[in-house]
């Protein structure tokens, strides 16, 4: 998916001509590979046992944020560098993408979209400007901490939430479970963009969501697993929640059946949040490689005792 | 429209209630009107020579921030301070919807709300971050000036372009007949702000658009008199234009058989840009009855030199 399997090798080739020049480049299926030779894999949702065939592995790009789809793996050889894809592009992304959402569910654009579809002038007063509504982000990573600082850019207030404590300027944050229900309570719009870890799996269910203001809205942008959609569709039906943009879900694709889609209080996306395209990709992992040639420190490693 | 007709009076009634208690609000056909008896009036789109009918006025009030269909009415009492509704909520809410337009140009929200309609997990990725186009915004009110602010905050670069010239901090400005040109060239997304005048009637037509980088995206929050729909479709389909979000039209109601309903590329919204709600609109007209009652200055009066 977020690779863009064999068809995008193409794609990938002519980036990484431009970055790292040197770099041969191939499928992984390539009956001409010899496995013994490959150094890097740049992976997203690899079959289970396939990345332990590369004996010499000298690290593992995944190709978005979140690595939990490589993590799966029983099989992934665990003593070779796993690096989380994270160029500045993707937190600027995430950034931009966190804002259109909450803007969107402000306006109530779902309402407008579905208008626009009917072809019916549906002229409505939004209750709220977006600045009236305390937006809180659980995950103040790199990538909630630019979506924090861009909504209060805004105009908008934020709070935050995370495992451990945080100090972020200008910025009340909330730590921990002691911290979570206060956290909760003032959240009018929560945004989640936590990773995902057998912690936060299935989270985004009934319990959470009655701990919010009513009427609050929802930005899921964090993993699939978290959320339990037939609470998140019956919190939006009994009016606990006001509107929802979910941009990842399990599985993926979103099936065409699920009730998501036509709920005409979900704006669903597909999972593009944050991800960088593959040009800044490519210039991303092109600079990890060069960094491993040059015997220096990768950035952004999966960390297996934090699960993310 | 943005009155709401007779159906909208009792809830214009309970916030005049809240804001202005000794105040009566009639619906302006009631037959138990005494035209002499009616001190000021709240209008968005009166028939012709319906204003002039009632002799005392001291204030008419639009419901909107432009005037241009009262003081479109030959019949106008044109000794009668005008009044543009531009309560503070009013500036906040076009900025954020200036905002939420250039993101949903930058992601393609059009494209997500199509594939949503169709159950079709459509993944694509977007070409540019919102933060590497430039946004050039022409009319600089407070508005225009609010929104620059705004998309700074989000990390937008911004110019902007006004009649008269205008010193913006962080923002490079451009004026006049003479300045035009060097900013449109410029403009990656051009956001249309200007007040309805006759000099700005039919301007975003071919001519101006072919000014602009291939490529470009509009957003359209002035008057629909403005447009030339016409020509923004051939843009789209050509190519010149990459994307449009249009809130205003001419004539609104937006007729059904409009092609702009159904372009791939136009994202159709039924004039909400700036619109404060009925309550945030009701709080500022009883504050400027408050001031004639005192005898202080109105704000926001029409200036038929300036033509808004």
């Amino acid at each position: 998916m977020k690779s863009g399997g064999e068809g995008a090798l193409p794609e990938w080739k002519a980036h990484f001509a431009e970055f790292a020049p040197g770099l041969e480049l191939r499928w992984w299926d390539d009956p001409a590979l010899d496995p013994e030779a490959v150094d890097f894999a740049l992976v997203w949702d690899p079959e289970p046992g396939r990345l332990a065939r590369f004996p010499r592995l000298r690290a593992i790009f995944g190709s978005g944020a979140g690595v939990d789809l490589i993590t799966a793996d029983p099989g992934l050889p665990r003593h070779v560098p796993l690096v989380r894809c994270v160029p500045p592009e993707a937190t600027q992304r995430m950034g931009e993408f966190v804002c259109w959402a909450v803007l969107s569910l402000s306006r109530d654009a779902r309402r407008m979209a579905i208008a626009q579809a009917r072809a019916t002038w549906d002229y409505f007063e939004a209750p709220f400007a977006a600045a009236e509504r305390t937006v809180g982000i659980m995950g103040l990573g790199a990538m909630g901490q630019r979506a924090a600082e861009m909504l209060r850019g805004l105009g908008v207030p934020v709070i935050g939430w995370s495992r451990t404590p945080k100090e972020l300027p200008g910025i009340e944050t909330f730590a921990g479970a002691a911290g979570r229900d206060a956290f909760l309570a003032r959240s009018e719009v929560l945004v989640c963009l936590l990773p995902a870890t057998p912690e936060t799996q299935g989270i985004l269910a009934a319990p959470l969501l009655a701990r919010l203001p009513r009427g609050a809205g929802l930005v899921q942008v964090g993993r699939g697993a978290q959320q339990v959609l037939p609470d998140i569709i019956a919190a939006l039906d009994e009016g606990q929640l006001s509107g929802a943009v979910i941009d990842v879900f399990e599985p993926e694709p979103l099936p065409p059946e699920s009730l998501a889609w036509t709920h005409p209080r979900i704006i669903v996306t597909p999972h593009v949040g944050s991800l960088p395209n593959r040009r800044e990709r490519a210039r991303y992992v092109a600079d990890c490689i060069a960094r491993v040639t040059r015997g220096e420190a990768l950035p952004n490693l999966y960390d297996p005792a934090r699960g993310y």
